[in-house]
């Protein structure tokens, strides 16, 4: 298969549409492409076509839109990660394990015990990183659509956002197995298909007992095996038993 | 919880046991316990005690056992992940992850993609690193048992192996979406539980056509999801996939 590039301007077939920077870099400079030669985009939003070089110089790079392509299916439930946002470089591995593993859109948060200020996100440019980290993780996986990156919450305003969704319980909220009384295992939930849901995973440090008890009000506290799971591999472990039950593997 | 530690020697209460040099060193330098003071050990056989620390001086740490401790649960099916030597540190991020998901033994395999040699692997002296790996990660994870780490053996070697195997198939073989014809969704695995399993999972480059040929004798063909997954996150996936199936989690 031809190499893929992520045009966010890419709609319709026999457009021209520009690269963005990153990825002109990544064209010019590391695959060494010309005009005339093949490749693939995707949008973002899970289009994706074939398409050719049209201009590659110091003026950026322009492609000529084919075909649509088959882009990967998307997984028919939408899943929003709401991740407590973990230390140093452990939350760029989310981001990237997250979109790999099909989230719909990744919604940072601040929990009692994540050791970090939305003032440093911002001040960080972190939710701008994330977004590169996504669309490179789109590109080797293989996906055309690129999930969102909100903007970080806390965790209270999470709850009450979830509260105010007309559904029963609308989020599913990992926990350790002996954190909380009323569990349930992933493999108990319940199979009819929705179109829509919040996963929520704590920090290193794990959920407060009052975070948890805030959290039970609106979601299903579900638990994924007896032992101690990383934080930063808990985003795929969740995804990939949700999907399991959901039939999406 | 008491700090947690590795004691192989660990039998019965009442028996006064040493620590291994690892151990001993964490124990003292890192978390300065002294006699008197109390942790748990487990055995990596699935034992766990309460224990006190009865001499921890220039001469290595010596530990009484108390009485036996709950241990984590073992999943009832035990699944050895026979994983294709990844590059660099990966394999070391599989070993520790393979560990916390439950595996019961690690078999690393030379494929034909994986660009190492078994004359390289016993150099690096890459099995004792991977053991002390393993031993790292069941503690962090609240595991009593530590996986076996097998020696490394060619991809030919381990579809003999499980030929031999009284099972109708007894190997889960993990393959790119389209990478073959009759391939299984994790989602559609038999749900009667098995006492074992084999799961093969290949490596950067992917499994060859030969080698899926192959494979397909003694092995069904499993997939997860349409997107392709890195290689040193497919035992996660997998791993929490069957353990869904097989109602584990």
């Amino acid at each position: 298969m031809n190499a893929r590039f992520y045009a966010p301007d890419a709609h319709r077939p026999g457009d021209l549409v520009p690269l963005p920077g990153d990825e002109a870099e990544h064209l010019t400079r590391v695959l060494r492409l010309k005009a005339g030669d093949a490749l693939r985009v995707f949008n973002g939003h899970g289009r994706e076509f074939d398409a050719t070089v049209e201009q590659a110089d110091k003026d950026g790079v322009r492609v000529r839109l084919g075909d649509f392509a088959a882009a990967a299916p998307e997984p028919r439930v939408a899943i929003t990660l709401a991740q407590a946002v973990l230390k140093g470089d452990k939350m760029d591995d989310v981001v990237r394990d997250a979109t790999m593993m099909g989230a719909a859109a990744i919604q940072p948060i601040l929990t009692t015990r994540a050791e970090v200020t939305r003032g440093s996100l911002v001040r960080g440019r972190r939710r701008e990183r994330w977004e590169r980290i996504a669309v490179s993780s789109a590109k080797q996986c293989g996906r055309a659509t690129v999930p969102r990156i909100l903007d970080a919450i806390e965790f209270d305003e999470l709850i009450d956002a979830l509260g105010k969704m007309l559904l029963p319980l609308p989020g599913l909220m990992l926990v350790e197995p002996r954190a909380a009384s009323e569990t349930t295992p992933a493999s108990e939930l319940d199979l009819s298909p929705q179109r829509a849901a919040t996963v929520l995973i704590g920090p290193e440090g794990g959920w407060t007992p009052s975070e948890i008890e805030r959290g039970a009000s609106v979601c299903r506290l579900i638990t994924v095996g007896s032992r101690t799971l990383r934080a930063d591999v808990m985003c795929v472990v969740a995804l990939s038993a949700f999907f399991t039950m959901w039939r999406e593997f």
